[in-house]
């Protein structure tokens, strides 16, 4: 049993809005082992949600709509059903009471044009949605269904995650597959899927590999119908480890940042950073973990040469003979970073981010990451052309491999 | 003339990887007045490529597909093209050659997968890729057109700016429409809405107002046909700043980072930060600005009361009395950044990024950000909840919108 989703709003289809609901919900389905078929965004047009409902509906035992459930003149998802399952709209009172009372509890009456969303089609179950007047709905269409959500995400997620997961798994929908994902970084795409066909994985673990962001995911699957697919995978895991341990960094959600930030919290040590051209992304990602001021001391971007003078102590002299973008100034950044937040670890990050490059002329891409900390000090030069972001995500990207393999040997 | 994306790839359709192209593309489509008809993303099957693909041709004149191109056995995207073409696949000699060439510059040889790279559906045209091995290309198909991106969008993005929007410019994709987006923040969108029409547009011109991410951007359209259309835009958006200037800080690309970026640099002013909850965001935001190292002189992201203390000179007393998300502090951490970094401008974010509370009870997105310049002081309180994420970006977005409020004003 799959699903479809479809997407429904001139607002995506401008690009104006990022469409994160695809992504939210594919995640949240596959993590329960429920494929989806296909994600599918279509306009604000009564005829393109009616094609596309059709074609889904012919393929897929459920489709989830989002959007189009407002109280504006695009707002047309109510009348595509409608007109697709050939039933009727119908006024729901309870619903326009809930509308009411919904304006009234914010001391408004209520706009001529929200009655529009108590008009549910014939059959519909209204879902509860408290932070919001979209009519949310469950449609059963003969053995198939329709699951109406506001394009919202903050109204959407919570109806998701409280109506809809645990209706499709009582309405049969079993996972299909089990799944782990072994997470990789410092080896190509194509050498580790040679090394893994070396390696041989358990019969009926399928893998595929997914580069992206200077990493590659390996996602496992089996068959949920084998009883033996959890061991499966667990043995597919053992294998990977035993003899590519050297790349495999996490499993599943562990990103790099959150396997760092493990590693430090767990080990009871601290970490600075002294950032130029990264310009506070790596302290923005180690941030974005909840828990990170357990190990995380804070980070000085320091953008320009009097800043890393000042704040980092790197000598006039050597930026002045090094340049700004250079192995000894990345590796004085690290110490003056550990050394004025008290840490156990600095990391700095000097670079060339571009568009164009500075007076020495290096080119744009060009990255020192520096490492220091009790056993010692590192520094690695790389080359990561690319736009300013990816030059900026690279580096970030560079700094936390060079802290993982740093961190899980002895410090 | 419109066209169709379509995305390729289970990544995609299990949410592991987030779906941007599609957003990037559709965005500058539409700032070129081309439509996006449809947005679909398929597993990394044939048949699926295939029928979406012949769906996609039957209605738009240029299907843009992305990803599906690597050397890996799931990468089935020509193998598709050539079905639903029923045109063969050739080796191109001159690719290669130039595959083989990208791996020697890596110090690699070529691992015997990405020969199939090198396999191109008969009649394409391939378009230079220096960032990767992806053969992009162009194919045409009668007189429609498939277009072969790469999945990676540091690939993607410049040959669809360098490669793919001329071509389709020459190739008769004209705008539909002309557009331009007037952007503002400090007023909601209804309030909003209800104030434009009191204004009034010029005739011809229409308006549709898109909230989000603490502002509201509003999408000003005529008919590219109308011979008067620059002209009327020009003359709505005059109006829009007469009657709700306060409001409007840019137009079209000009986020607000942007904008203040543009105000620090035109009155030679310098900024530093001190970031407590946004983690370094802010300065991230910043720094993806190209020139920003005219005027952004750095950030102390301070996580801890230690940092505080030692790097930006907050008294230990006002942090036990106060507490670390208070205005007094914000205050603090805004002078001392001003004064370590020797800056014309300081600003502070304070706050409870969550998902728990800190020691102090007070509530998770509780946020403090605070102004030092040369005219004076300021600091604000807000109460923005939400994921961590939420908290983090909304501080940001506020600080920004404080600077803005700042800048165009006397200093």
């Amino acid at each position: 049993m799959q699903v479809d989703l479809l997407c429904i709003g001139n607002e995506l289809l401008s690009g104006l809005v990022e469409n994160t609901n695809a992504g939210y919900i594919s995640r949240r389905l596959w993590s329960k082992g429920i494929p989806v078929r296909e994600q599918r965004v279509v306009s604000d047009s009564v005829s393109a949600i009616v094609k596309a409902l059709k074609e889904s509906l012919s393929c897929s035992e459920a489709v989830i709509c989002t959007g189009g459930l407002g109280p504006t003149d695009d707002d047309l998802t109510r009348e595509a059903v409608s007109e697709a399952l050939q039933r009727p709209l119908l006024l729901d009172q309870g619903w326009l009471r809930r509308l009411e009372r919904f304006f009234e509890g914010r001391g408004n009456p209520m706009p001529a044009a929200n009655r529009k969303q108590a008009l549910v089609v014939e059959g519909s179950r209204l879902l509860p949605n408290p932070l919001g007047t979209a009519p949310a709905a469950i449609v059963p269409a003969g053995k198939r269904l329709v699951i109406l959500l506001p394009g919202p995400p903050r109204e959407m997620r919570p109806l998701f995650e409280k109506e809809i997961l645990p209706f499709l798994a009582a309405r049969g929908f079993r996972a299909s597959w089990r799944t782990k994902v072994v997470r990789t970084v410092g080896c190509g795409e194509s050498l580790l899927e040679e090394k893994i066909k070396k390696v041989g994985l358990p019969e009926g673990v399928l893998f595929s590999p997914l580069a992206g962001g200077g990493e590659v995911l390996l996602q496992l699957r089996t068959a949920a119908a084998d009883p033996a697919a959890a061991a499966l995978l667990d043995e597919a895991a053992r294998r990977l480890r035993e003899h590519l341990g050297e790349y495999i960094y996490g499993e599943n959600e562990e990103t790099l940042a959150k396997t760092v930030a493990g590693l430090f919290t767990k080990r009871g040590l601290t970490l600075a950073l002294a950032e130029s051209c990264s310009g506070g992304l790596l302290a923005d990602a180690l941030t974005d973990i909840p828990g990170s001021s357990l190990f995380f001391k804070g980070s000085l971007v320091t953008y320009g040469n009097e800043a890393k003078e000042k704040l980092l102590g790197v000598p006039a002299e050597l930026l002045k003979s090094e340049g700004a973008v250079s192995k000894a100034v990345a590796l004085a950044m690290a110490r003056g970073a550990r050394r004025a937040l008290s840490a156990s670890v600095g990391a700095a990050i000097t670079g060339i981010a571009g568009p164009e490059s500075d007076s020495s002329g290096s080119p744009v891409g060009l990255v020192y990451t520096a490492l220091c900390g009790p056993a010692g000090e590192s520094c690695r030069r790389t080359l990561l052309p690319g736009s300013r972001r990816a030059v900026k995500e690279r580096s970030v990207q560079t700094t936390l491999a060079a802290l993982w393999r740093m961190m899980r040997s002895a410090v």
